[in-house]
């Protein structure tokens, strides 16, 4: 129970998602309005204790843009990769990230997937950032409305997934085939995304069934690893949608 | 002379800008590197100073990534929209924010556009944003590759910009069109993305020649900013390289 979410959206899709709670504290100096009593009627149904308390009690918290409002918290429950194959995935994807360091980034890429509806994240438990208090909050709460898989070896991963009849994209600024020129309806597939700095490893490269770049229309070949993502991903739903 | 930039592809890009630069201060507890040796041979290039300090130096900026490395740097120009309309556009495209309050939002697109090769930013002088110091950071120095529009009315800048035979298009989640059923070649087109809450303002929306959403997978409608302009700036891009 040492982990804390802060900030109203996060706390309230937190209880939305039935996470275990051991107690939200509020501001005193914080004033009431919808949100803040949405949070004390759903922590009231789902019995979880709030108190109101001296906004130095936030103190330890002052670096976080917490908005008067935080909730002690169970760390998220990883999901296991043989248990997220064994469900039925139709027309599904997956993203795997391979050594995104940035909470920031993995905070916008959770809240990207929940929207593109993506299936599950699979994050490295090595090199990688793994769920804090920021990613959380970035998150808005979208890291309640998705399976995290954390595994020691995207390689053992992604063979797992191969085997599974999942197909692999990887994204690489080095491709040679567009992002778009790709057709992703009709398989389940996952999609590699890369290092802020590094990129995919070459190892998964390798594994991968097509590697693809996003066209830049300038010479500054510097995408944010949570923009790229979106690019293409919604790229994918562009192609499930259209008929 | 009191803006300050940090990090090693921010000072570099600055460097490479020609932007002014007072002095920078290299943590002398930092090692030498490929990236740190190609700064100081730009910085003598440019005749700029640079100093080994101690790391307590870096004690005010402690809340930043700054890798051991500061510029002191002039404040960045902002351009005129007059002076932008002025010149030559031919296909081209601005994307105007409308209400975008966090740093990292707008470092990050930033950098989106011009990877995307967007001509142009224009942020209103009020209820968003400035370039600061965690701008030019996330940013990764692509802001000294794009020039910044500051306009004191978003509504006056949308109206010149129709008067000049600009499209407008605003990104808004309640719109009936989806983003990639516009065509987006042959012509100069304004995209106006929301504050990350309340969105683009009524008065936006009204002068907006189209207005097109980003379709969900999900009932959890809560994209990013950074995000949903990637989404949509990059399907611009596939439009026009896609023959």
């Amino acid at each position: 129970m040492d982990n804390v979410i802060y900030g109203k959206n996060a706390v309230t899709e937190a209880l939305l998602a039935g996470r275990e709670i051991n107690k939200i504290l509020i501001s005193k100096n914080i004033h009431s309005d919808a949100k803040l009593n949405k949070i004390k009627e759903l922590a009231k149904e789902n019995g979880v204790i709030f108190q109101f308390v001296a906004k130095e009690k936030f103190q330890p918290y002052a670096e976080f843009n917490h908005q008067g409002i935080i909730a002690q918290i169970a760390p998220i429950q990883y999901k296991d990769l043989d248990e997220f194959l064994e469900e039925k995935h139709e027309n599904a994807s997956l993203v795997i990230l391979d050594g995104v360091e940035d909470s920031h980034n993995l905070g916008a890429i959770i809240r990207t997937c929940v929207c593109a509806g993506v299936s599950g994240i699979i994050i490295p438990s090595r090199r990688n950032v793994q769920v804090n208090a920021i990613v959380e909050k970035v998150s808005a709460g979208a890291i309640n409305r998705i399976p995290i898989i954390k595994v020691n070896s995207p390689v053992n991963a992604v063979q797992k997934l191969k085997n599974s009849d999942w197909w692999v994209v990887a994204a690489d600024a080095s491709a040679n085939d567009n992002y778009y020129d790709i057709n992703y309806k009709d398989m389940n597939f996952a999609l590699i995304m890369g290092a802020e700095h590094a990129g995919v490893s070459k190892s998964l490269l390798k594994l991968s069934d097509f590697v693809v770049k996003i066209p830049m229309l300038t010479d500054f070949n510097s995408l944010n690893v949570s923009n790229a993502l979106s690019a293409i991903i919604f790229e994918t739903v562009r192609q499930k949608l259209k008929n």
